[in-house]
């Protein structure tokens, strides 16, 4: 494999060379002690990890080794996203059972596919023996202007891409040993980073956001923290995807869409025809002070569902 | 905690508020999706990751949580130190058993003070609860000239940092149930990321390097392997830590030292006196191509036993 250094002998570092002959050249630079790496002037550098534990995050009866890979670093992409950061790199930190060495670089390709679709290579890793499966993803990116989540202003639109609740019930009919349609076992094995959405959202005038990986509910509370304001939303324009509970599109997790606040207006159609993909307009930040979320159905105010927390009893 | 997003509520967040507390000033702007950082213009980013596995890199019976803490995160910041490269934040995945919640502070400790040794900001991270302790350290810095270790050039000089042979001999007494010598214990749970030496050697000409964390063996191959050289060694010359053998200083790993070449001869008296640590001319590099590593014992040609590897038999 071209422009790597020269790796040593040992098990360890064939496991390694498996996983480099499968990414080809979306993995630059790999076999030193540390990737190096060039950040544009006058950007500034953005930084995330995420862990994924089989059994909490996914389930091996559940996915292919390439749906793992695939999903667990499209996870940490998507806080780029949530930063509106161009995507520069990432490391992949691994624990595997031996039982999972043959299966490496099958999951290898999902880790590549997901790096690839938005154009970020993968710069180094560590992998060793354990007894579960856990996927630790590193992702850097850059840009001259990070949205934050606690820059939500009093007046500010509340938007959400996409259509929400397919993860939640992709897992749902999982756990009752069902199929889930494939568009709902889609939005959960191939979750979708939207860099190139959030650059748009931004150039036109977003100035907060987060992306919805504990559950809209949840993100919604996020950013009404961090800002410090109390944010408004209506339930009934929550986008629901096709087939989905209103309850699961509000509370479930894992679907790594944006949730942006801006004082400007949108051009939906002109984003779904960039994009493919819905913006809708869901509520408002209404004011300062005594962080909250109020929810109401048709004026109706209803409580929200809290989401997913992994040391919940 | 001061410039901090707040952070909305939830079990796993009181985990993460806990942590905060005990690092204080050392973590800066945790709570957005993802950390910003500044790199200084004219250096390059460097980035690195380490895991550290529960019973494959340490045991609960034989380190304290603050032991943990700081040996895993000590180690990920020598990947730094072996690119001679500034420390300028790192992030923090963990994924821990239930009943080590209520110690996720003291371990939270020992990771505070390792990148407080070395002036390293603790910038994010990601906790998830699993079966096992699974720690993945992700270090970042800034350099204008990286040390690869794929630069040795015939000619040079290679040396090494500090004494060796105290984690493997420590390793080996608590395998066989006795007390560690409190001098070997603390190289096993109190690596010093080398840092500050790191940036005096390239100073002063050092144009090649790696730590030692697979064993000097192992490392010393890993070398001649990226520069495509031959090493040739004397083994009566490796710096042995008192009460240790041979053999583990050659072949122990998780030493955390430096291992670096260089076309001029150092100082070691002003080495020791700047940093209290032994500097050793050690070998040679002797030949381009055919990568190996040929070691004497007083003029007479040994074989070197491999370093560890996680995924042999």
């Amino acid at each position: 494999v071209s422009g790597h250094v020269p790796i040593g002998p040992g098990r360890e570092f064939d496991l390694v060379r498996a996983m480099l002959h499968r990414w080809g050249d979306r993995a630059h630079g790999i076999g030193d002690d540390a990737a190096v790496l060039d950040v544009p002037p006058g950007e500034q550098l953005v930084v995330t990890t995420d862990v994924a534990v089989e059994t909490v995050h996914f389930r091996r009866d559940w996915m292919s080794p390439q749906e793992i890979g695939y999903r667990t670093t499209a996870a940490a992409l998507s806080d780029l996203a949530a930063m509106a950061a161009t995507p520069r790199g990432l490391v992949l930190g691994l624990t595997i059972p031996r039982d999972w060495t043959s299966t490496l670089a099958d999951f290898a390709d999902g880790v590549g596919a997901a790096a690839a679709d938005v154009s970020c290579p993968i710069v180094g890793g560590d992998v060793t023996s354990g007894h579960e499966i856990v996927v630790t993803v590193t992702a850097f990116g850059s840009t001259r202007a990070p949205l934050r989540r606690s820059n939500a202003e009093p007046g500010d639109t509340v938007y959400v891409t996409g259509a929400l609740g397919g993860p939640a019930t992709a897992v749902r009919a999982l756990e009752q040993g069902r199929d889930p349609t494939p568009m709902h076992r889609e939005r959960l094995v191939h979750p979708r980073p939207r860099i190139r959405e959030a650059l748009w959202l931004v150039a036109r005038g977003a100035h907060a956001g987060i992306d919805i990986s504990d559950g809209l509910s949840s993100e919604l509370l996020h950013l009404a923290a961090a800002s410090d304001v109390a944010i408004e939303i209506a339930l009934e324009r929550v986008p629901v995807l096709e087939g989905c509970a209103v309850a699961d599109a509000v509370a479930g997790g894992e679907e790594y869409e944006l949730l942006v606040t801006a004082p400007t207006a949108f051009d939906t159609t002109e984003f779904r025809a960039a994009f493919d993909l819905a913006l809708t307009a869901i509520g408002a930040v209404a004011s300062r002070g005594a962080p909250r979320v109020v929810a109401t159905r048709d004026g109706n105010r209803v409580d929200l569902a809290p989401g997913y927390d992994h040391f919940s009893p």
